[in-house]
């Protein structure tokens, strides 16, 4: 054993170690007018480090970022791997009461914060936590006193070399807001590694990937592949927010051949870049728009990849559509050094086709929820960790994805998973989109109601629709009511806000279910 | 903690658990008539597990495998794997003598031999060890009593279901035969499984990938890719040992698309299939045998990637060229989760360009040799691998491999590294090949000596090439002498047999070499 542990071990800073020996003059991280090279990236996170540490941010400790997507994070996440402490960066577009929620929750040792944008509601939340005060509270988008930069500055440049097992988290990411509070999913080094390789390995990536950070880099949708990029030497190139005109004059200038674009995002770039403004074929080879697809970490258009399941606790996704051969499910089959089973109630695997938990093992696993012992003797049993999602396997072993077992409609005695029933409608031409829900029901517990945005033009009526379900999916899981509305409300993700739905519509008591509480489901993709 | 391990860990035994799950119908391995499922394969693998454990063979044990290329050995893989044992391949051509030292060496509890082609030499080698009789000795290529089938078969199904660490050795690979006698380097679980992330993102494999172990499974530069196809639940067909028309016959009967061919087997492949017998697309698309290039873990038809460094040490490659951006050095950069230093003798970081010690860090490395406890701390300083290897960093960061630490020529107070002068000779259109020695010098403590192939037609002289290496090299570096061969002796891997020359030369008195020991430097490959 030496001072930075036993030669067959590895940790996220002994990467940024790496990268300044052997890639020390390629780009790490691009961020409006700030350019920091693999050397520069590891000097500041090693100045950052000592400076946190002098504040008490060491082994076990964790930093706060309040911001949105900025360059600072990831010499967070590099100082804070070095230290053995953690980040956690929380989503800014929530309001102070829940960002005073999690300033309680985490127990920061240091609070980054950003004043432009979410400035208010930040002091809001600040005034509003308890603990706010046994924190230092630094500002990244300033200078002077009180400011990242100066926190920085202050510290040594030699590098910490503290012995951190690999083992020990280094990130957490909020979600599973089960009972309307989220819990933080912490992530260890060996998590972020591995995924980092895994994406890698998915992705194609390497150091000439240059990936423009577009989603949100406190959601593993963007993070995950910020993290392999960072794995394998490449450049991260960072937008605050989305803002697709933006995007499209950093896409140009930097030549990125990565990107996170949703649908909607697309949409508006292709709406931008009608007339052929910007030079975007580093990310999108074919200039004709018509051919552009999305850019997730399994589907870029570089690859052609897509689909897989996944979530936070998991550390993005376990597993993968397209890697290798095809499979009877869209989401494809578990990812090297992942494992997946299906089981019932007793942690019994459930026969090949049924319904189960989605259970998982391996190095992407996340160490656990912070601070909720309970939950996590819940979620992690007999070495396995339960992801509270249902899934089925195919008869070629991939993995389907049914549904948060939270959502999972009890009628009578029968399982009723509403994205199967969703399915079955809007295979239905008249049907543009649906949302399944559980209404209340004295008798059955629960029964079926389906919320439908109807296609252009059509013109089905909501006993068509029954009818057609009756005769494709068992009958018991067919509507017992039917309403159409002109669209479904959507989280920011894009994802439909089931919550909302089953508040505008009758819906809840759903068995699995404590309390009405928000469940966000972002990382599950099926082929595009 | 349950009865598996944390969830957070893997092993290679749960990887063959999850491919008998999610990839249970496809193909693991192909050997002649053998043609076995992932199910099949676990299942064998557990019934092996169970048997080896019922004589001895468990946590901390080890297995020999004394025998060439087979589905077994991939077998006994697996079932070390499950129980926390090792498997050790070894190099079969060797003479009984040397088998009897690396039997003794072992002090396995079960050796697996054949009796094909090597029975003679095998029995010879178990009369003259020691420790035969304390083995139970196995016969893998026969059937009945004493056979490795009867053994399997008695064995019960069950998986054995042990917590394995997965830092703990489950293969051993002989190398380094420093003082003439080669020594074990014992491979983690974490070896294999990163090495074969490693090696998967280089080679682009997966579940499709269908790899012919053409070269020796007793060495990293086929095994490396045999593990990596295992770990992404692709398909290991597997010949008993090198024979071109077999393996025609194999990449055509079986679509193989990854393969380890070298340049005098490519040769003799493209003499047997030059009236295109056999369909060899599914390995080199171009049908004309002109365009097909050599297959190896960093080289392949697929990719065109090439180049790398590495050692048995540090599970194969440790560094890449051509993943991502092109280097200075054909070496490339360290691979992913792979950490390079160059040192000098106190283990202080020699400047840029200047010759040090390679040494390394990462889940790669070894946990160290087979009882070498002298040994593996003087490998093993301060938390890295020293490897006992000479390189330098080219200004971009990028690694170059000068040579082996043991044949650098000490002449006065300088020292000459062979493989710079042999590329200056080799720069000379007069040269097709050159050997550099270092003779014993009573002055000098040895001078250099050049031994050199001409070039088909040229007359070059002895002091033609002196004062050619005068002008490009410093001059203290310029061969005292030069002789001229026809051709110089090769081992079987197609690398100069240096030890040969030597012996033929005079060389000797290296002052890193204690005798004048065989080395092997089989895993180092330039650009082609």
């Amino acid at each position: 054993m030496g001072p930075f542990g036993d030669a067959s071990t590895i940790t996220l800073g002994d990467v940024l170690r790496e990268h300044r020996r052997s890639r020390g003059g390629l780009t790490a991280a691009v961020d409006h007018a700030v350019r920091l090279s693999y050397a520069e990236f590891d000097h500041r996170v090693n100045k950052l480090a000592n400076a946190l540490a002098a504040h008490g941010a060491g082994q076990g400790e964790r930093v706060l970022w309040l911001g949105q997507n900025s360059f600072r994070l990831l010499e967070l996440l590099g100082a804070c791997a070095k230290l053995g402490a953690a980040v956690i960066p929380v989503n800014w577009r929530q309001s102070a009461d829940e960002l005073a929620f999690v300033i309680d929750d985490v127990a920061a040792r240091v609070v980054v914060w950003q004043d432009a944008e979410i400035g208010a509601t930040v002091q809001a939340a600040r005034e509003q936590a308890a603990s706010a005060d046994s924190s230092l509270w630094v500002r990244h988008d300033a200078t002077g006193p009180g400011s990242y930069e100066e926190l920085l500055e202050s510290g040594d440049a030699a590098d910490p070399e503290v012995d951190v097992d690999p083992a020990s988290p280094v990130l957490g990411i909020y979600t599973a807001a089960f009972e309307g509070r989220p819990h933080a999913a912490m992530l260890s080094h060996w998590s972020a590694l591995i995924e980092g390789l895994v994406v890698g390995r998915i992705a194609e990536l390497s150091d000439a990937t240059v990936f423009l950070n577009s989603g949100p880099m406190f959601h593993l949708g963007t993070l995950m592949t910020t993290l392999a990029t960072l794995v394998h030497g490449g450049t991260n190139v960072v937008v605050a927010r989305v803002d697709p005109e933006e995007m499209c004059a950093v896409i140009e200038a930097e030549r990125c051949n990565r990107a996170f674009v949703m649908a909607p995002t697309l949409e508006a770039i292709r709406e931008i870049n009608a007339g052929g403004r910007f030079d975007l074929t580093s990310l999108w080879p074919d200039p004709d728009p018509a051919t552009w697809t999305m850019c997730t970490p399994s589907a870029n258009p570089a690859t052609g990849r897509a689909g897989g399941y996944g979530q936070s606790e998991v550390s993005g996704l376990i597993t993968s559509y397209g890697l290798g051969r095809k499979t009877d499910s869209i989401y494809g089959r578990p990812a090297p050094l992942s494992q997946v089973r299906i089981v019932d109630d007793t942690g019994a695997d459930v026969p090949d086709g049924e319904t189960g938990e989605i259970i998982c093992r391996g190095p992407v696993v996340m160490t656990g929820y912070l601070h909720r012992d309970e939950l996590n003797a819940q979620r992690r049993r007999d070495g396995w960790h339960y992801t509270g999602d249902l899934g089925k396997r195919a008869p070629d072993g991939s993995i389907q994805f049914v549904g948060p077992k939270l959502r999972m409609i009890k009628s009578a005695s029968e399982n009723i998973y509403p994205f199967e029933v969703e399915r079955c409608l809007t295979a239905h031409p008249g049907v543009a989109a649906a949302c399944v829900i559980g209404v209340p029901d004295e008798r059955w517990t629960q029964s079926v109601k389906a919320v439908v945005v109807r296609a252009e033009g059509s013109t089905v009526t909501a006993e068509e629709l029954v009818e057609h379900c009756r005769s494709s999916i068992a009958s018991y899981k067919k509507p017992r009511e039917v309403v159409f509305v002109g669209s479904l409300p959507k989280q920011a993700n894009g994802q439909v806000d089931r919550d909302r739905v089953d508040a505008e519509h009758g819906g809840g008591g759903y068995p699995g279910q404590v309390s009405s509480g928000r469940r966000d489901v972002p990382l599950r993709a099926g082929a595009r």
